[in-house]
């Protein structure tokens, strides 16, 4: 089984730990399993294999006092608070692009390099946690989701070539790129749509990558049970070693980075008639191998 | 005078001062001018008007012992190390879209709504640090500058009114918006032509918001002794409310929150024949008001 990473909080703080089973996760600190000074998942990533090592020796035999019922702590996002903005690459899927051209009236033409922006750090939100509807302020009138796969950076690098690539991931995640569309598209570039307040849900865990291969694995979202995306991470146009490759251009890609990769077709704003995420809604993501996150959107 | 806030260094390691003329400053923390714990620039600006009022009363008459010569510091960015990406605005003076659309060969349009986009914190550089060309790489072949006054946030707030936008603002620096304009092209969201390793040199020093007002200073811009830009903050499409209103829609500004405000015309792309900054060249930026930033190319 692939092994689960967390950071959960309760009574005594946000720390990390790993899932045992369906009602148990392991409390990486009190079980010892961490490296010495390591703390937190920034850390984990950081030290990678070494403290990979010492959390499976963990799981094999988890210390009884170390052992926590799942409904005794509240899930947080894997890295709670990033040290910088989340990276995110937009149009990356073949059909995602056709539909956002055919709602722009114009014809398709496939990107040729990525397209990156981001998103604030204090946008990522826990899993369950409640993705705001800005309704009273009425700063967006139009709330979309975004179901994406999610890297997550073990190794610093820049000028990384893509066959290298995957020698600093450190695993995988799930992330939903909540969207203002009217303001993405009014701002003309897309931070300002992409970074609204608690718009990045993210986890439920990290998956190594050593314990997953994500290059051909199902993407799905749902909004109150009805499939709204279905896709394979196979379509991406570019795929996680061409994005590592050409972010890490002159540019240095750092450990615990958390980069985006894109979403498939069946956003709400391309949908006949295009559907508006509101107060009540809840939206979930699957990601094939990696898990299932769920966030309600509130008023 | 106007008070200079910088981030220093020497044998003692990074910590904050004051410049008192020419060939002195204060150390801050020797002064003991600082509030009980703040010990760095993100700790003076998320104190506010209490750490202000130490700062100035300390400079009225100098412990000797806290004096140090300016020859024997090195100038650090004012923040060194921002907690999330460096907002900056494109195309926000009318000559410097002009410009633009000139070069792109289509009409000019005016925004009517701020453009926003991000470098990530580790971009930031000192005054005097180089500025790499990438030339090794071939990351870039069109490396270009962009003068830029830039808003420290001083106050937490979202939605914030435009009357109110004042009150959040710390003080003010200067940040050099340094682009690859082929990766800014290609990749369509400026992100990447936008983050390239060290491509943010900011400083030399933060001037409080109560020391000068912003809304009509000059703005210039030299390579190697040639004016290149000059122009007024006057001429911003969206001057410093607006942009804090906008970029607070929905999205919460935290203390330490650096926003970049637009270059004017002169950019080296948009030149006839277009320039590109290369090995040994120096770019002198000055904002009436609050001082001169420069920093070397180097290959």
């Amino acid at each position: 089984m692939a092994l689960k990473l967390i950071t959960f909080t309760d009574a005594k703080g946000p720390r990390p730990g790993a899932v045992i089973n369906d009602t148990q996760v392991l409390d990486l600190l009190a079980a010892g399993a961490l490296p010495a000074g390591v703390t937190c998942m920034k850390g984990v990533v950081a030290a990678g294999a070494s403290a990979l090592a010492g959390i499976r020796a963990a799981l094999k035999a988890p210390a009884p006092a170390a052992v926590l019922d799942r409904s005794a702590i509240t899930l947080m996002a894997p890295i709670p608070q990033p040290s910088r903005n989340v990276f995110c690459v937009g149009r990356n899927y073949m059909d995602h692009v056709a539909e956002g051209d055919r709602v722009a009236g114009r014809e398709t033409e496939m990107p040729k390099y990525p397209q990156f922006f981001t998103k604030a750090p204090e946008c990522v939100i826990a899993p369950d946690a409640a993705i705001p509807d800005h309704g009273a302020t009425g700063v967006t009138q139009y709330l979309d989701y975004e179901a994406e796969l999610t890297i997550v950076i073990g190794k610093a690098g820049a000028n990384i070539a893509p066959e290298a690539a995957l020698d600093h991931v450190f695993g995988w995640t799930i992330a939903n790129d909540v969207t203002g569309r009217d303001l993405q598209r009014r701002h003309g570039q897309w931070f300002k749509g992409k970074s609204l307040d608690r718009s990045c849900p993210m986890g439920p865990w990290i998956v190594p990558a050593d314990d997953l291969d994500t290059s051909d694995v199902g993407i799905k979202l749902w909004v109150n049970g009805e499939q709204r995306q279905s896709s394979r991470t196979s379509k991406m146009i570019f795929d996680i070693k061409a994005i590592i490759h050409q972010l890490s251009q002159g540019f240095t890609l750092l450990p615990g980075d958390l980069i985006m990769t894109g979403t498939p077709e069946g956003v709400g704003y391309a949908m006949v008639p295009p559907r508006v995420l509101k107060d009540g809604d809840v939206v979930e993501i699957e990601v094939e191998g990696i898990g299932r996150l769920s966030n309600p959107v509130k008023a």
